[in-house]
């Protein structure tokens, strides 16, 4: 697997999330950007997708619903953010990760549709915490995954979700982001 | 976060599980009922929902589908039944604890339809049980929550569902359940 | 509950997983099989579908969508796959168990449509594993029930998929796998 080069320079954004709200808010302007200029602001370069070697796919779309297979903090064809949140990892790094599944997620659906302009809603995002036994904080690891939706999509990107606490993940991976997606 | 006061008076109800399937063949008179009607028979108050603080929202509709967020057993704002289940927490309060998370649920998705009677099928429940190493009552846990649909939507709220033990859960709640429902 | 006997006889196909994508690609007279000659040629015998004790159902459609409930690797009426993957059950099983859950679902699956051609596409295998703490091999597990989707339907089989660790399951059941189908 190969791919491209991510620059994350994650700013203090996540740190922000109570201000979260304002993000959509902010509203008027945000919609009239086109998401690839919106991507390029935050410093994201989607990765190459690469087809699952196994027996399944990144994507299957049917009706105008998108179903994305579980993504895991995959950059250049490494896990990057291994072990139990909690223990091995804490929780900055944990939303990193939740937030790297996500630009995954996203590579994903433009491979899908062409255009992440095409996007008409994310629909819910399904988030899966590898957790050290008594680390109680998924909704805030999620949060990492949840803000870049809305970050890059600002209304359309807020979504349904569930975030729980699993006691491990393919690969020892950190987190694992599935998404739904409606396209236009 | 403010709750109204939920009244839950549980009754015998959840241990009388084997003889569900007759709650459904009841049949005739029962959905001639408004489910208001219902849930004050079973002395539910539908809570007041918040808008979550975090960049996701309690509900989203594609189509005729609508996502609810994944709920914990939290009342007046609290989480009120914490801990594993099997471990902290037995099974009956378990059971009471994904009735909770039903109940918010549905005040999700009266606060998106307007009115519960537009909801034509619950389809699926998802039931995360925040389980001890060997507690596998995780069916009869997620029961507490498909009970209650069958009890307020009679046929209507029979649904498909999974129900797994996790290692944790937000805020160390005892159980999540999100929800997707069809409306008509 | 009873089932009718499946004759599993897992060939070396689980262990040759590398080689998946050649199943698809095998393509033309592939596709103009009937389904039951398929399975048939694979040995497997789906079992009688049963309803649910509890307060739910197999199956549920909603629009060209069928979500088929989580299903354990139940054979005759008992679990025999038990106990957390990496510690009690060892891969080569696991998959076999995953295999078993996927047979349940083809069950439910042609109980709901009267026959399995009309089904269009899976859209989505969600897979969980009963695991033990440092078990990472979830995606391997997988495929014993992606695998099985590929061989029966080919590339209407090839599906989006999550693949997570558990804490527990439901009867202390190695694997559970619930499946979304795109219906004709």
């Amino acid at each position: 697997m190969r791919f491209t080069l991510i620059i994350v320079l994650l700013p203090a954004v996540l740190a922000l999330c109570q201000g979260c709200e304002s993000v959509s808010s902010g509203g008027g302007s945000f919609s009239k950007k086109a998401i690839n200029v919106r991507l390029s602001e935050l410093g994201i370069t989607l990765p190459k997708v690469t087809t699952p070697v196994a027996a399944y796919v990144n994507t299957v779309e049917s009706g105008n619903l998108i179903f994305v297979s579980g993504q895991l903090p995959i950059r250049e064809g490494k896990v990057v953010f291994i072990g139990k949140v909690g223990r091995d990892i804490e929780l900055s790094q944990a939303q990193e990760a939740a937030r790297l599944c996500a630009i995954n997620a996203l590579a994903a659906i433009e491979a899908q549709l062409g255009s992440l302009e095409k996007v008409r809603r994310i629909v819910r995002l399904e988030v899966f915490v590898n957790s050290a036994a008594d680390f109680t904080g998924q909704s805030q690891v999620a949060n990492g995954a949840s803000l870049l939706m809305q970050q890059v999509f600002g209304d359309a990107g807020r979504h349904a979700r569930m975030a729980v606490g699993v006691a491990q993940l393919p690969l020892n991976a950190a987190v694992e982001v599935a998404v739904i997606v409606e396209k236009k």
